[in-house]
């Protein structure tokens, strides 16, 4: 059975694996003390430009948008999200448990303009009644978006330059930020999120790792006792090892930037097979995400030899499925891929 | 200066006020446990027809919608709403901070309908990730809406029968119901609420009271230490008399009605006035609230003599304003609102 | 029946519901933008000798416990209590409800000391792991305790030192406040109150008014956006004269000190003749509140002609029970209630 | 340096390890549903006895405190806890964080009794003001304790009879259960446990492995809709195979108990070199936590060459530390801290 269905379904790259094993029987303080975490943050500091910024490991997606959303933002304070946020829609309402509301804009392809944005803002000021609604109080991006799609440095910059005017601080969930970095269609670099967002992530479990996101605030603006904000939130493990580890595997000799060119190099073979066979695309996705139109009558035999993620119906014949390339797909199994698609 | 800006600028109704003054020195249990309490609840039970329905007084719209969502619905669950809806715009994120997520649908005028929540729960199920997601858990209508519109029979028949099909319960905000029951355009009585939903309340805030609104469980289904629930979110007066005595008034010789009843004969006069002088209406609303699409040249002096509630802009010559009629507007200030109008 | 089992028995003092008869039928704004809130604010502004202090209105104990604590502290902190206190105790857990923790220490008849605060906040930091435990944010007491008993200028001082030297707001939970302003042994006034506190509230329920708490920000510190908190606890009335009207009435002509005066005499009558007829009391309260080792075998005699407070069991053979007195208890009452204790 | 500061200065016992590395390029299906994490839950039902139980995996130990506590209790439920649980003290509020208070009892040695379980329960009942009040709703409970302590079988199933009586889960927190279960003292059993715990957790991190531990609801009875709840809590890993792999390994050929055995073993040299020595225990512990009252004047020297744990001060000359033993010490490190000992 070929497994396209996500980009999670390995354990870590081996290095990572290699790392953890070396270093296993060290004797380390908990809770982030250990030197690995240091490295790591150390090493992303470096890698982001900023030295002054703060660098966080926290588990999973989920629960770093609930800290970083809880954390930043006041009680009277919501974020503002395109309609298709991850945190708008699957994640099980953790953004309300914690008690803010997700404020959604329709967004299109899954990204936020600048000018919507604004209008939003400004419409929110300009309503007599703004006391008794919910204060946009952060605008979440994500990078890419969960249509595999890519905000331009220009449209970031602009969102960067719309959230500085209103005093809203930009959160970049970058759960699968690798892929947007390596893309043969992005402008933006990592220091350019580093420099145009108040805080972000660098994801690794959809990236090579085991689990682990790197929270960067890169203006050292860290939360007050935020490790106290994180043990509260029931985030705070206590071999930070884990993470630190991988992180510093991940980003010694540029790891991260190659496990994403693969997932990129792979997609981009997958991409041209299926326009060469003729399929539609959802949208044109420059990422380890694809979204194909699919004909109903040979999804039956696709779903014998293929595992691929289900989206939502197109129309009465067709089905948005996704494809996802990750490091450790292969050249084979794009070709073996293609064997089936050309014979449904 | 003419005050039409909402139905709550006056105190109470001069009976309850009546009543609170002859009560006021005997010396009753707290926490709701006085016979005025008690018999203010036997009054609404026999009212709604339901001699198992539990009723319980709260204070404002917006702590009752909090108080019963948060209390009738699991942690895993959201709340349905109109994208209109109270509790979506103007509750400054109180259901959120008890937890929940408000799930909005675009409805129409203000109204949800059975077909849209059943496509919406539908497509929730169907949807593979659905436990990644926020459940649809309860149905939260309002009647009348927040555009004064009004469900009918048959609409709200069909929203039951499809809320007991999903096991969702339906939660009709009456913040101003006693608008609704007095429409000259409404097939629905307090029975058939009373039938028809799982919980509802009987505004008095805003029809004639000074505060207070009348929680109905008709079928005697509470929560489980709704009192305790009550407590914790800050809602329990300890002198429940306050609530006890007003609405023992509000459903004495159908004081609520006659209330009610004199705010849509004022809004009739003045939906009579503003059609025939020639103003446009947002929507037709059968209620004591009503929609103007205002020409903004004229809207300068209009506010010099009277008070009205601004909603939205409309295009750049107009603007949507509001007027309100309640239990104390006289065919005096309708006539006097008519001479200004004519004036301008 | 006699009824002496707490200070919330009648409704309000007449004077108030006049002026609620009064100004029934003016027009007004909503939310507490009124006149008459402006103007018990102005007097309660006077009354403190604060020009700059900021004061809202709240509905009831609870509540205003729940939305200061909640507004006033971080997440990662929690609220310092004595044991007995009410938010520790017979708040059905609001405080935790809104997220955080109430840290108890022991206290001495409901009173913390300065001494034992600096101790408690001492030993947190000096904990090497107090990064893994709840931060003391808040330092909350009450005047007069949950016992009676009153701090004085002295204690008060002190613990307003320690708060000061600790960063750490001292809020006081004024409920009963008016009883401590007119106790005898007082040596308390409302402007040492404004002076060494950062929050605290003139209780209104409890003395005299119908409902309303009377939040007081002495520094004009009051939370950003405290309306938007108010309002998303649920705790923000419509029609916030209620309170305007109430407590510019309780501030006019020292109307709330002639109040707690006529309590606190008839308190001391009470005193003395449970002194003379030999009952012991369970500690010295200078207040409203009486707190009596009563023997068991006189308890039913006693319930068929006085409604009392259970406090809690004392030994075998005796209970703690609780006489309460109130502006609208009368000389009448008290000899009545001591012609039935000489009758035991 | 010696390192006995905690038992979880290592990674993870190189058996996990092994099977990490040999599993790593399998692909599998995320967030819990691989093979692994099915038949983890598997040998865990068998071990436990209990074919209906259901197992679930979360990181760590705050983490599963907070998504029990708040999945199995109502809104208005607390949780009685020993007034040293983990939860009352070092969980930074992570339980008031979801809305429920602690309700904390003195216990002995960090174990609570059935006695005053009962007692609590029953005097809450008797409490007039119930309603006002925190719900007694779980009973945690930790084995072993905080203090390396043990529950008796006869304690256990007391404080089982109890709950059951009273309708209150019971709650055993096991962050380091094997540690009890292969203490010399103990008489309980894995299967003991099942049969008197309404829920409890078998802990991975500080028993052997990266993260992860093993939630066992016995009597499948776990809260409906959990994996949206752990979702919801930011507890859900997309990669469930790093838990599903390690517990597979640690619950293969009884690596947990061996694990669990060596530290034992160790900690039992320990307790020997340390009474030879003539140092003083603060309490009697048989599992691999040993707290010393440690003469302070030899701290310094101590702290040059081991690692330990600082617990609190015990008098003017004298301090309590802890030295945890695991399944990574050796005999030689025993060793070497007896010379250690020796020599100060």
């Amino acid at each position: 059975m070929l497994n396209f269905a996500s980009d999670y379904t390995e354990g870590c790259h081996p290095e990572l694996l290699r790392r953890l094993c070396e270093s296993n029987m060290e004797q380390l303080g908990g809770y982030g003390t250990d030197h690995y975490t240091a490295s790591a943050a150390e090493k992303i500091r470096q890698e982001v430009g900023r030295p002054e910024a703060a660098v966080y490991f926290l588990s999973g997606g989920t629960q770093t948008n609930q800290v970083v959303i809880d954390s930043m933002t006041e009680s009277y304070e919501g974020v503002i999200s395109a309609a298709t946020g991850h945190i708008a829609v699957h994640e099980a309402g953790a953004i309300e448990y914690s008690g803010h509301k997700v404020l959604t804009l329709p967004g299109r392809e899954g990204k936020l303009s600048a000018a919507e944005v604004r209008r939003f803002i400004d419409a929110f000021y300009a309503d007599g009644n703004y006391e008794h609604m919910v204060f946009p109080g952060m605008v979440y991006i994500s990078q890419p978006t969960e249509y595999g799609t890519l905000y331009s440095r220009q449209e970031l910059t602009a969102l960067s330059e719309v959230c500085r005017e209103k005093h809203v601080p930009l959160f970049l969930d970058g759960a699968r930020l690798g892929y947007a970095l390596e893309s043969r269609e992005t402008d933006v670099a990592l220091r350019d999120i580093a420099a145009l967002c108040d805080v972000f992530y660098i994801g690794g479990t959809k990236v090579g790792a085991l689990s682990g996101e790197a929270v960067v605030f890169p203006k050292g603006n860290m939360p007050r006792h935020f490790l106290t904000l994180v043990k509260q939130h029931g985030a705070l493990l206590a071999k930070g090892r884990l993470h630190g580890v991988q992180f510093d595997a991940l980003f010694t000799d540029g790891l991260y930037f190659r496990i994403a060119r693969n997932a990129i190099e792979r997609a981009e073979e997958l991409k041209a097979v299926l326009r060469e066979l003729g399929f539609r695309f959802y949208l044109d996705s420059p990422t380890n995400q694809q979204f194909v139109i699919f004909p109903n009558e040979k999804l039956g035999r696709l779903g014998e030899q293929v595992l691929y993620g289900y989206m939502e119906a197109y129309d009465a014949e067709h089905t948005v499925i996704r494809f996802c390339t990750s490091w450790a797909t292969t050249e084979e199994q794009i070709a073996a891929l293609r064997r089936v698609l050309e014979s449904l």
